[in-house]
C-alpha cells in the first residue's frame, strides 16, 4: 500500500441527529470543518441528516421539511466546500415543486460549484420506512461526477441492495460508489436479527465493490430515534471498502463520529487487471434485465 | 428454524481430481451413494470433476477429454440418479461438434431424466486459467429447471462474479443457484493474497443469495495440480448459505469432503417479504446493462 496522503482522505460524518434542523446543520459544518482538518478532501453526510428519520410516520405536516435544491441548506455548504476546498456529498430531503418531493443528494465541488443532484431512485416502504409516501421515485438515473476528489456516484440507502445501480455506476467511470444511508435495527428484532442484518448490508455493498471494482464508502446515521418502546436503533457501521472488499475504517453502531479512510486509486486498474470482470460481461445476454420476472 | 428433513438436504461434493478420469467418475459414483445415504436429495458435482483442471495450459491434445452430452459420463450418472432418486448437476467439457467445445453442466432429475444443459456464459482468461482457448462462451443463456429437489440455476465458476448472471436466474424463479468452481491459489500469492481471494469470492456469491432472496451453493475442488514449483492451489471452502447471506455448511480449505446443508426454503418467502427488492427494481431505467461501457 502506497504511503497515505493528505489528497486521499475521505470522511464519513456518523452523525446522530436532532429535532432542530438548524443544529444538525450547524453540527454537520464542525463535523466538516474538523474532518478538514484531519486531512479528509472529500466529506459525506448522512441520508437527511437535517432531520429526524421522519419516515417512520406518514403525517403531511413532515413535508414542510423539505427544501429546494439550490435553497439555504445547499448555499451554506457551498460556501463551506469553497473555504474548505473539500468536495461534499450533501443529501437533502428536497421539494422540487409543489407537491413533488425527492430523496435527494446535492454534489459539490470542492471550488463550491454545485455539481449535480442525485434523486434516489429505488425508494423503499417497510415497517417504519415509509418512504413511498414522501419521496417520488428519482428520475436522475444512476450518475456519475467528476469532482477535485475523483470520479464519484452518489446512491442513497435502499439503493444498495440493487447490483443494478452499482453497476451503471461502474459503467460510467466511477472509482468510488457513496451511499449516504439511514438505516437501524427495530429494537425488538435487533437481539435476534441485528447482527444478521447489518452484515447483509455490509456484504452486498463489499460485494458492489468487487464486482465493479472500485471503492465504496456508505455513511449511516446513530442514535435511537421514534418512542422508547418502538422507534428505531440507527446503526452507524459507516464504512468504506477498497476493490477487494476489504474494510478501510469503519465507525462503532452507537457513536457519532468522523470516519476517515485513505484512498489508493491505484488499486482500481490492479484490481480490474487481475480480476478482469468488465471485459467478460456477456452483454449479448442480459437484455431481461428490464424486466420484472421471467414467467 | 424448521426441522431438518431429509428432503431438504443438499450436499456438494468437494472432490481431489486425479489424472485418471474413470478413477474420478468412480470416485463421484462413490460419493453420491455416501450423500444419498447421508439424506441428500441434491447433489452436486465441481467443475470439470471428471478430468485434472487441464486449463492451466494450452495444448491442443487437452480436446480428447471432452464429451458429447448426452454421452457416457451423462448416461452413467443418469442411471445412478434413477437408482438413487437423487437430483445431480453434473459439470462436463462438453464437445457439442468437431472444433466447438464448452464448459458445460448436466442437468439431471431425480428420475434420470436429462433435463437439460447450461453452458457457462463467462469464460475467464486469465495466468493459469486459460478457458478463452478451450470453452466457446455459452449460448444458453441463464436457465433455471424445475427438479424435484425445487427450481435450481445452474451457473459454473466466472458466472460467479456477474450479479447479472444471478439476477437473471433468480427472476426465472431459481429458489438455489447452484455454482459448480475450480478455483485456486497460486502458491506464491497465497501468502499474501489467500485470504483477501477466498473472501471475496465468497461475499460475492452471499450478496447474489441476499440481492436476489435465495440459496446459494458452491462447489470447489480440492488439492494441488499443476507443477511442484508452480501450479494451483484449489481452495475448497464449498458452501451453502441461505437468502440473508448466512453460511449453513463450509467445506474445509483442504480435504474431500462431502458438504451437507438443510434447505427450508420458507426463508425465500419470509425473506423477501421483508426485504423486498424484486417489488423495488427500476426496471426502466436499467437498460445500459447490455452496454460494454457509458463513455
Amino acid at each position: 500500500m502506497p504511503v497515505r496522503t493528505e489528497k486521499e482522505l475521505l470522511a464519513l460524518l456518523q452523525m446522530r441527529c436532532e429535532d432542530d434542523p438548524e443544529a444538525n446543520v450547524a453540527r454537520a459544518e464542525r463535523m466538516i470543518v474538523q474532518a478538514r482538518e484531519q486531512g479528509a478532501r472529500l466529506v459525506v453526510l448522512p441520508e437527511l441528516f437535517k432531520t429526524r428519520y421522519f419516515c417512520q410516520w406518514e403525517d403531511p405536516r413532515f413535508f414542510d421539511l423539505a427544501e429546494p435544491i439550490p435553497g439555504p441548506t445547499t448555499v451554506r455548504m457551498q460556501a463551506l466546500a469553497k473555504k474548505l476546498g473539500v468536495v461534499l456529498v450533501v443529501p437533502l430531503f428536497e421539494v422540487r415543486a409543489a407537491g413533488l418531493y425527492h430523496n435527494s443528494a446535492a454534489i459539490l465541488d470542492a471550488d463550491g460549484t454545485l455539481l449535480g443532484v442525485y434523486r434516489k431512485m429505488h425508494i423503499p416502504h417497510d415497517p417504519l420506512y415509509y418512504e413511498k409516501y414522501y419521496f417520488t421515485p428519482g428520475d436522475t438515473g444512476f450518475r456519475t461526477w467528476a469532482t477535485q476528489f475523483g470520479k464519484i456516484s452518489v446512491l442513497i440507502c435502499w439503493d444498495q441492495w440493487f447490483p443494478e445501480a452499482a453497476r451503471l455506476s461502474a459503467l460510467q467511470g466511477a472509482e468510488i460508489l457513496i451511499y449516504p444511508t439511514a438505516i437501524g435495527w427495530h429494537p425488538q428484532e435487533k437481539a435476534q436479527w441485528g447482527l444478521v442484518q447489518q452484515q447483509a448490508w455490509e456484504t452486498v455493498q463489499r460485494a458492489h465493490a468487487i464486482t465493479n471494482g472500485l471503492f465504496v464508502a456508505a455513511v449511516n446515521r446513530v442514535g435511537h430515534e421514534g418512542p422508547a418502546e418502538g422507534g428505531l436503533d440507527f446503526w452507524g457501521n459507516s464504512f468504506v471498502c477498497d476493490p477487494y472488499g476489504r474494510i478501510l475504517a469503519q465507525g462503532s453502531s452507537d457513536r457519532e463520529e468522523i470516519v476517515l479512510a485513505p484512498m489508493d486509486r491505484t488499486l482500481i486498474e490492479t484490481m480490474r487487471r487481475h480480476w478482469p470482470f468488465l471485459r467478460d460481461r456477456r452483454i449479448d445476454a442480459y437484455q431481461d434485465l428490464v424486466r420484472r420476472f421471467l414467467d
